[in-house]
């Protein structure tokens, strides 16, 4: 059952959790202004899903005979698949900036693997139980808050030696019937608006921390969840000419003694599992993260263009100008090709999910979450300062000035005055309000810090590969047999299996 | 006579301009809270002033027996003079993020140097009439908002063929006792809370456009004046760590038949004197902004020490966080360094004031209008996800989430929750906020944008010499007696004449 | 028939071109050592399309039933051919650091759709006749020039406009049986070493300057054609650990009338299909340079990874020797990601050939072109200065010093200063010799300056998409049935057409 | 007695070292064509210091009524003598590239305070030694080659952990009358054009360590020193436009045994005292670094405008070009500037020696060592593709093909084909050549890598006082009278000492 946006919206209220926004207790979150952007941007994967022009992209069959699901549900089979929701994030981000849902997607194809590391390593059953759970979210279309950052505390110290054991979300107790987990996230996008959240352990933990490698997924109002969140964008500015529409919240979530049934937990202490699952989603989330900024950019590049005209320039006149939209759209197109080339290099692991080449999806992720900035800036040479020079929307009725201002702040004399002052608070509203700035934070550290994405690409390049060309120039001086593109596609078993899933076969 | 900053508020009292803020007209500049954040800011360079450690660099001796006056309201006679007007530049601008007042010095130095200009060109007086003016202005130890950019309307016609000719302030009248001006002026640091406007033009004119290029003093409720501002900062926002103390706003200033008497007129249809005017600003300001911009990247250096320490971290066992500092240090300093060669480089004009080298100026300004925006990235590095994650402040005193909020969110043990909060709080505020959006906008276009200093950097730079070495090296083939280096210090002339000011002489 | 290198160098005595290096005439271009590098950099594409391994890459079916050709020289049929010869491209460069060879591809493929459109356009069948030609190239597996950058004289001016007409290659003369060309190329890549040349116009003319507009293959010794070329890599010098071996010769190709008959005109005088054919090769060429030079970016991070162990050092421990390095590999790969999005959006042409996406193809080369220089930087940066600082190669035959030297320059006790100092010169060779110029200013402007790029860039960008994204936004308000991802796969006919044809199967 | 480069040339043959080159003893180093680029380079310095024009920089009085000595002799004693001397550097590199003689003064400055802070800590008398022997250098006007930088062996092991222990020069034995040492300096600027060699440590020695701290001048020809040179520049090579006439020869010099006398000594085992030495000479180096590197790039300003002009282009009506120029021109002054700001914060030591900040000495050199690679690629960009493809010099006299070459390879009308292939020489020379790729190496390398830089630079920054500025902001919220600027010029007592030397005061 695909849902709509107002489905979507519908359901929340069959919940009841517990909710801070600006320090008010959230009555009902499906109708709180506070967090209507955030469910709008959610919304926009439910919608899109229904168009026909979309289904392609936002639609997915699960296996050869499988149900129809959602994009952002789905466990990739193929590289294709890969390409494909990395498409589709970037069509909802250009409509809703961040679309949120993408998330779920990156922890249930990385819990899909998991569980079978642990289960063959261990000799557990969590990939069946975790495959009930998977129907179960699929069949209902849900929303799925991740809950995987811990508030870490002081940061030279692991877990285990941390003042407070709270900082780290953990296992308290083990029942017969289930867990019972203790802690903070810190901070989990969207996590008001989600039907459930999915627990994970944020990095790979050592034996003595095996308390923390806990995976599980709990609804939103299970007892002893508070969620202390943020506003969602910008709601009720009449400024934020797009952050008062689409927006995202994030919270800190406490976790104070919830119990946790055992057919929804997942992995419980299997460190080793533990870390698989964490850099598994690291590396859909990475992928996924550049399909989102990529419709962030092309919001940037379309407003930029718009402004442009605006103010009576011309691209191909103005050579800066011109050089400037290159640039943009140079960083835009050069992180998402990272994103095509991870999909294409995708993977299967040993539950058959395909996964991103981890260097395509870590440099395509780090260079996004640097070149943020240079795209805001960017956006700005183009924009002019009246971005930050225009007075706020009130003036716009202000009977004593509305009129002189529109008179002498128009543009080029076709475009009105109104238009251009609009472009103007949208640029403000992409590049230079507190949302801008958490566009810019969020890009640079959430799914892992540059340091995180750069340890990732030093692990999982194949570094003896090049060390091996070299060496064979130097020392054999003759044509090597065997030697392999360690970068090129085709992992397929040596007695002619099957190919890869054609690739990109989209259905208009 | 050298006022407080409580003096300077309570000047305020004696205007009454006609000011606009967020839809309503402010009844009382001295007492609107959402301008407060501006007066404070300008109060900085009052206040310092009195401080008998800051005395060498906020005031100056203006002539060698002449009165003492504000280092903001000074003109310069030495290089010296120039670089202590960036140091004191950098060091109110540490306090208050940007101090606004350097603008007056920019542009009465400009002035007094383009109507000596003007006056040798066409025998006019103005120089005489500016100096009286000048000496008002330093004896009431007045604060100057600097009325240049013009709206511009289409960016690609020039202003006597816009549909509407306001979009450029322009003299409509001349009269036997002054002249009448009209016309919009785009965007005005401070103006609200400012004595006087200094009305200047932002571009050498061709002579069909003569009328815009005027340059006059005008009080702020002159009539005929009407101010559509912003609010400065962030006033009355709990989060707003820096910027509810200390802000900017800025306005768009409507000349509506304003008459201006002739003492008061300083350039009145000089279009090639009002070119100079317009290059002579640039480059003090471009210089100023050098210093301004400096004492903003030390807030964000010491914010990011703070951050690092709060959060357990330390720059010399992780290098990948000293190395982020390095970079941020790096962009700062190196900036900096070209405002200091601009200083001892710079050059007496035709009246004797010393311009700042427009190489070097214009170099720093560029460096630093791109860089912001790395600046900000570089914090966001070194500080962490804290600074968007963190819940607002209004969850502080919410009983049912302070305490388990503060638990979770501490970092290292020996410093308090709240304290890393409210770090996280201010560099959210310095860095992510739409303060700091103002911030990046502000320092790509104020000033003039990225290509204008482009040009000027090509202009000024001194390429003939740079040919001769490369022909003397390929034709001569023998050492050049006169070649000399056109960046070198010292353009005294040859028969031993007094050498420029000493430099860094500062007693404490 | 596919030849080998080994049939590749006999094949070329039987040609006689008209060939000086240095100032002297090569009487055999087989024989000389000074290109000997160059033809052992073409050759490496002979051989390694007889490695079984590498066949799946390095040879294609010219067609369903068609015959097997060198990837080289094969007209691209589906994205997945494109992805094929990027890879073949890397493959073969990281032996040989430039093959040159796929410029034939690159021409090839341009011509046989630029052929088609000049037909639809005016009647001609310049496709009948290059597909005759196609077909004894592929038969032969020659090896062909591309002779398109003219000398263009002064470059503000247009070819009809030069003092000497002989700056552009133009047709002097059409006769019954053929053309007369006149003029000069002024870079050939490995001209003296090939079979043919393929003659093709370098811009866009305008219809005054059609003779200008021209394509057609001829023979290296056709009467009227001399080649002043420089020697090809390093050759003979011992220190040159690679460019000994393996390098390329480019070469000012002087056509003094030269008769072309009519089966080996593919364009005469069709200005506009000439400019397709310029773009196409050009975004071809693009394409194939992004392997190129990630092939020689493979070669950089094996050297540096060894070098980095020869010195005693370790990335796992050195935090900023992994850093360097991640830089390397991030640009490496990030521009070869270009490449694989260029291929994977890659579309057919009227004649079915599938060129590149061109945003993607002119991003990769944009970024190579500029970041060759620090890929030069950070292999310097990890390599230390011993890369300059070692002596020559004849001291260590020097029996006075050459014991002393090996002692005092060893680095890990492990590995043998002869090792270390083997690395240092491989270095050397690669980033600071005068080879490693000539990669520098060959990545920059080979194919086409920054500027070009930026062009083609701004010039085929789906502006008008991103532009409805924003006017969605801001105007309608409601979701979008219709609006598509401009840069998405999927560009077959509404009923149903075949998919493109599935992408990563190598058979190993 | 200020010798001319001629009479420098004539006392090399008072010297009698033993020198390889290219496997080859050298009989005569004043005769040895292979030298004679580095001998002409360092003779700039001579020659330069009798032409009146140059006289203030390039000479100086030591003390107030001292004699009159080159300035790359000179002991600063001001902030003006800094600056000279960066400017000095600048002219002298402008004409030879890399003057080298300004080690000398980077190394006696640095000895001249490391001396006295030996003798206040160990009550040495080094100092008063040191004083006789810098009185005798600049009396003869020598020429000294610093040998610093060891060999280094495995870099992870420490001086008394290596395998050789001669990877690390160290006091083999101390006699009555002197010491003797032994082992390697690896890589010694224009040693065999030297009359003496500094030996320093090149890093702060652990005390077990301490027979490696060790400073003292030997004659180049002292019994048991060995060189291994290479060429200096590319002599003989007629494509060499400017490095056949200037240029550095680099040596690893081979101490086998060498005996200095006490007068010569200036440490022998005072590790701190020797980690000042390498850090105080490292600053010095690093300023004169900036200048020197700044004369270069004044080359390749010089040469990239008249290239521009042989291409018949215009930076003025080329936005793309005069781009490249400015960003060209923002590197160089750009990094020029910290010099010039490091010269102004310059600090005097325990002995008086004026030390440039060393804040900004990093920055700078940090700056230039890794921009010069953009440096190379700026002039590439604006050059184009001749730089590579033109053929090498033995085609200019080829009767066969020289004519023709010359006519189709001009450019704008008016310029001589043969002066754009000069300017295209010179340019592939200074950018593209092995000499280029020296420059490279050694500005990235040369004075310490840019690791050593950053944390030179995290050592000497302010930290406090930035930390200081936001405490107060956070914490008081009152202005402070005692917050001070740290890079601010001025550190005199209170009582009125005396100020710092005026600064640019040149007599023309």
């Amino acid at each position: 059952m695909l849902m709509t946006a107002a489905d979507y919206r519908e359901s929340l209220r069959r919940l009841a959790p517990r909710v801070f926004v600006n320090g008010q207790r959230v009555a009902c979150v499906a109708d709180e202004p506070l967090l209507a952007p955030g469910i709008a941007g959610v919304g926009v994967t439910y919608d899109f899903a229904h168009i026909p022009a979309h289904a392609a992209l936002m639609t997915a069959r699960q296996g050869a005979a499988g149900a129809t699901v959602n994009r952002m549900l789905h466990i990739d089979e193929t590289p294709t698949d890969l390409l494909r929701k990395l498409e589709a994030v970037r069509l909802v981000c250009q409509e809703s900036g961040c679309a949120q849902r993408y998330l779920a997607h990156d922890a249930l194809n990385a819990i899909h693997e998991a569980t079978r590391l642990a289960d063959d390593e261990t000799g557990s059953a969590y990939h069946q139980r975790f495959a009930a759970y998977l129907e179960h979210v699929q069949a209902e279309d849900l929303a799925l808050g991740i809950a995987m950052t811990d508030a870490k505390g002081d940061r030279s110290k692991r877990p285990g030696a941390q003042a407070n054991p709270d900082v780290y979300l953990h296992i308290k107790e083990r029942r017969a019937d289930g867990i019972v987990i203790r802690g903070a996230k810190a901070i989990v996008t969207g996590a008001p608006y989600m039907h459930e959240l999915l627990v994970m352990p944020c990095r790979t933990h050592l034996p003595a921390d095996a308390a923390c490698a806990v995976c599980c997924a709990v609804p939103v109002d299970a007892p002893g969840i508070t969620m202390i969140a943020k506003p969602a964008g910008r709601p009720g500015e009449a400024a934020a000419k797009f952050s008062a529409k689409y927006g995202q919240s994030v919270a800190v979530v406490l976790f104070d003694d919830v119990f946790v049934p055992h057919e929804r937990v997942f992995l419980a202490g299997e460190t080793e599992a533990g870390g698989h699952l964490t850099t598994g989603y690291a590396t859909h989330h990475r992928h996924s993260c550049i399909g989102a900024r990529a419709g962030f950019g092309d919001l940037l590049i379309g407003a930029g263009a718009l402004m442009i005209e605006a103010n009576g320039l011309d691209p191909d006149r103005h050579g800066h100008i011109r050089d400037s939209m290159v640039e943009l759209i140079k960083i835009v197109e050069g992180f998402y090709a990272c994103g095509v080339a991870a999909s294409v290099y995708g993977t299967p692991g040993a539950a058959g999910t395909f996964t991103p080449d981890a260097v395509f999806a870590n440099v395509g992720k780090l260079l996004l979450s640097t070149q943020i900035y240079d795209m805001h800036r960017l956006a700005h040479e183009v924009s002019g300062g009246l971005v930050v020079a225009l007075p706020g929307p009130d003036e716009d009725h202000n009977p004593e000035t509305a009129a002189s201002l529109a008179a002498v702040l128009a543009g080029r004399a076709d475009i009105p005055a109104a238009r251009r002052m609009e472009l103007a608070r949208l640029m403000e509203d992409l590049t230079a309000s507190h949302q801008a700035g958490w566009y810019s934070v969020i890009s640079l550290h959430g799914g892992g810090s540059p340091e995180a994405m750069k340890r990732e690409i030093w692990r999982n390049y194949p570094i003896a590969d090049r060390r091996a060309v070299v060496e064979h120039l130097l020392d054999r001086g003759v044509l090597d047999e065997g030697r392999r593109l360690s970068r090129q596609p085709g992992r397929c078993c040596a007695s002619g299996c099957e190919m890869p899933a054609p690739l990109p076969a989209i259905a208009e």
